[in-house]
């Protein structure tokens, strides 16, 4: 897959995982001690975001970093 | 997971899968236009690296991103 594809779809899996657990963005960025606007960024695909951001991420969405990566990479669903 | 615990486990799952592919640093460096230096930096888990160069490097090693997260994340081997 594309860097920059994976990237975006990436940033759709992480709002919509966030959207599912009935999280605004900044309740998001509070849970992994981000800023609101890196975590907007993410999820419009503008970040091409570290390894150690996504976790901080996945913890916050309480999922696995290989699931919110597989639902990005294959589009399958978050269990 | 703690993020750096990933970044390091990543960077050994990146080597293993490097060496049983029968690649060296450099072949895999050139395979994703990635410095020599950096490949070794990520193999040793020192570098908090990017989607994108994820990306690129699983595509050298001929696997899916979430694959070589899963790995990582569970010790679960690649198919």
């Amino acid at each position: 897959m594309d860097e920059t594809l994976l990237q975006r779809k990436l940033g759709h899996i992480i709002r919509d995982r966030r959207l599912a657990l009935g999280l605004s963005q900044e309740e998001l960025a509070d849970r992994c001690a981000l800023h609101r606007t890196y975590v907007g960024s993410v999820e419009r695909g503008e970040r091409n975001i570290s390894i150690q951001n996504i976790v901080r991420i996945a913890n916050a969405l309480d999922t696995r970093v290989w699931e919110l990566i597989r639902a990005a990479e294959e589009g399958l669903p978050i269990p």
